[in-house]
């Protein structure tokens, strides 16, 4: 695992992939790249009109109309985009075909790409070759594919700036910085046994603290930022048949429900999201864990669990018709007490089917000291209140919104963290007076974290780390 | 509803729709077509070093790389690609961006457009302009749909002939010489009471033989053409735990399933497809109909006779263990008798559970006359011979096989029917002798119906009928 300051490019073989969705549509992409793909693609292109050998002369963003064919059979009416080396995604010779976009159209097309000499793109093969060509760094290629995963608009504008450049622009001046200092620090070295100082150490312990200041920012972003990718993780708690599943239901059949599996992840459970007033809920279905515990097997159990520390924010359901409120009194303490990390909102469910639902409610608001909602899961009674101080509740976890940059992805969450640390250490350093040598490691430490975000450092896990996330074709 | 020789053009104002298929990609498509475009693109495009006005000025078949802004906020990083009128998809003016192929950034950038003075375009209102401003004729309109919606390559091989224009260049060839024997005949009618004959009665006999002829190959080769884009229909009947359900489910699991509602139906049941040695099979399930008869309401019942109805190949599942087995026989022969119109094989379920199996089949055999197969739906034992036979038994429905160019949809196959009777009207009018006029009337009347399906002769009924079938983006 060695570290490079200078990545090397791939051989840049010929490699082709869908680049659209899979599915039913007017249009799809297929792309190449690599060493001849203009020529290997005049083989099976021939240009309306019938001139062979049309794209290995074409100028780079021109575009032809013409058909490929497969010997002598036609495969499809195409527009063929040419790119050439350094002008495209890749920086590598490129050409884009859109063809037809029925599922067995799109097949047919790659698989005369790949018959031709293509190989089959790995998983973000495309944005991995960008990146290694210098055309991106690596938070713009992470920013494309947070781009397309977005759910939701403050998701996708978080993505839009991260891919213009916003926080590499943020974090090269930070490394600049601490590259000044370290080079002072250095050159101190160099002059061994001299004793002279480039830089007061109360200097350096300003910049140092400027610097701290900067990183703290950053990683402070990350919470903001994290809701805004992931969404706040909302759990809905209670006993059985309080009704969950119908809350769950209804609050999602109001809002636009995104039914998906999290991107990236191997978790073997769903959650299903909604947003409301452009906040995104994550909402966790717990009814396993509690309604048929025995017949689950441990590993369920300890993911529910998993998920109730992990929310921001939980619901804890109940039915007011109940006869044993006290002990739901005693199950809505607890669970407040359980997940003191949580925003807490207590939910009172059922409450259209009993006119003595007020004076209950106040009874349990009295009893746990928890703010009580009233509603009806079934009739959507009381839902819009219910969503309103949701949003309320979680309005201060946005106290960052305002900040420009934000850090939304645990990877650079983690590599702030640990650029943190290393100033921490060095400060403490240079109030102890410690030796040149120790300051200075700390301080290269710290700047090869922060590269490590925007690729200026890599080795190849990180980078099998990132695009491994990535789907073909991208 | 007035026939026109000479379709109007829309005025095409500027229209733009999603292309690409809606989901998760590196890349998706979003064109513009109509008056003005270019201009309205340029005032949320910026061209890469900040050239306004970059596409207005612009040759066609040229593409640019930049990104669009709604105000000061960037939307995405694109590349913009220009098309002049006439050479263009809609033979318009257009723009196509290539974004990054996310839902939200997908909808951003149509928003972005719709705002920025935009329509959103009606289903199949791309493919239309192209229609009416002569790009391509109706039946490569038609072909398009049928490519994308293919699912099988046999139905895409098909497709890609007709948008090639094949069947057009037969049925233009037909047109041209209705047209020509109208024109003596009409010519006749001109000098009126010189009773002039510019073509024999028996020259013009052979003809419309000729034409005859024709129009009854290209309407037999719709048998084929269907089950090629369409599937064979296939129909599991059977009583009450036979094991439909589990032969259906095994059938689809072993062979790759698509599961689809049938495009541009509005039918409220599911039919699941499996292609085998490259015939298609579409399987329906009338399970419904004979286990919960009562519960259904009319309407599920008569959709599902009809179905039975329509089968191309029923297979009548019996479990062989079963102690009714006279009763099976029974029910056999009557499906098979109520079924005229469907290949027949009566399959016994079960066979691995019973030590008498072979003996109990023979008997069904020579009870029923019919040919019976040995499976076990549950352990998959029998299946291979069972798809063997399914793939044999429909082989000779496949005679027409080798004919270049087939008849896949049911608008054409109608009008040629109406053609086929318009002609054979004709032909008995010259055999009796009949005034020109009568024969006149009939041959262009035949002229007509076989305008229609190239889209020669168009009303607005046919094309509502046509391009309401495409979905929003074609």
């Amino acid at each position: 695992m060695s570290l490079t300051e200078q990545p090397m490019p791939l051989p840049g073989d010929p490699i082709a992939a869908v680049a659209t969705p899979v599915g039913v549509g007017a249009l799809a992409v297929v792309r190449i790249s690599g060493e001849g793909v203009h020529e290997l693609a005049d083989r099976v292109f021939r240009k309306a009109g019938g001139e062979a050998g049309a794209l290995a002369v074409s100028p780079g963003y021109n575009a032809h109309f013409g058909r490929l064919y497969d010997g002598e059979q036609m495969v499809d009416e195409v527009i063929a985009l040419v790119f050439r080396a350094p002008h495209s995604f890749t920086a590598e010779d490129m050409v884009e075909f859109t063809c037809h976009g029925g599922p067995v159209v799109v097949k047919q097309v790659l698989k005369l790409l790949l018959d031709t000499g293509c190989r089959l793109a790995e998983a973000g093969e495309f944005t991995r070759r960008a990146f290694l060509n210098g055309r991106i760094d690596l938070l713009q290629a992470e920013a494309i594919g947070e781009m397309i995963h977005a759910r939701s608009e403050s998701a996708w504008r978080t993505a839009v700036s991260q891919m213009k450049g916003d926080l590499s622009a943020k974090l090269e001046s930070l490394r600049e910085r601490l590259l000044r200092s370290c080079a002072l620090l250095e050159l101190e070295l160099d002059f061994g046994e001299e004793e002279v100082e480039f830089q007061s150490r109360e200097e350096l312990a300003m910049q140092v603290d400027d610097l701290q200041r900067e990183v703290a920012r950053l990683v402070d972003s990350y919470q903001h930022g994290r809701l805004l990718s992931e969404g706040v993780a909302t759990v809905i708690a209670g006993r059985p048949n309080a009704g969950k599943s119908t809350l769950l239901n209804t609050l999602l059949g109001q809002e636009r429900a995104i039914v998906s599996h999290m991107p990236g992840t191997t978790r073997d459970y769903i959650e299903e999201c909604f947003i409301h007033d452009k906040t995104m809920f994550r909402l966790t279905d717990t009814a396993g864990l509690r309604e048929s515990g025995e017949e689950i097997e441990h590993e369920g159990i300890r993911r529910s669990r998993m998920k109730m520390a992990e929310a921001d924010l939980m619901l804890y359901l109940f039915d007011i018709g109940t006869d044993q409120l006290d002990e739901e009194v005693a199950g809505i303490r607890s669970a407040r007490e359980d997940h003191p990390g949580a925003r807490f909102l207590a939910v009172a469910n059922k409450t259209d089917r009993m006119d003595t639902a007020e004076a209950l409610i106040e009874k349990v608001r009295m009893g746990t000291g928890t703010e009580v909602i009233g509603i009806s899961a079934l009739s959507g009674m009381g839902l819009d209140e219910l969503k309103l101080r949701m949003g309320e509740l979680v309005r201060d976890l946005d106290k960052l919104h305002e900040a420009s940059v934000l850090v939304t992805s645990l990877r650079h969450y983690e590599a702030l963290r640990n650029a943190a640390d290393a100033l921490q250490n060095a400060r403490e350093l240079i109030d102890r007076q410690s030796e040149t040598e120790l300051i200075s490691f700390e301080l290269r430490s710290a700047l090869d974290y922060v590269g490590e975000i925007t690729g200026k450092v890599v080795n190849e896990e990180i980078l099998n780390t990132v695009f491994a996330q990535f789907c073909i074709g991208k």
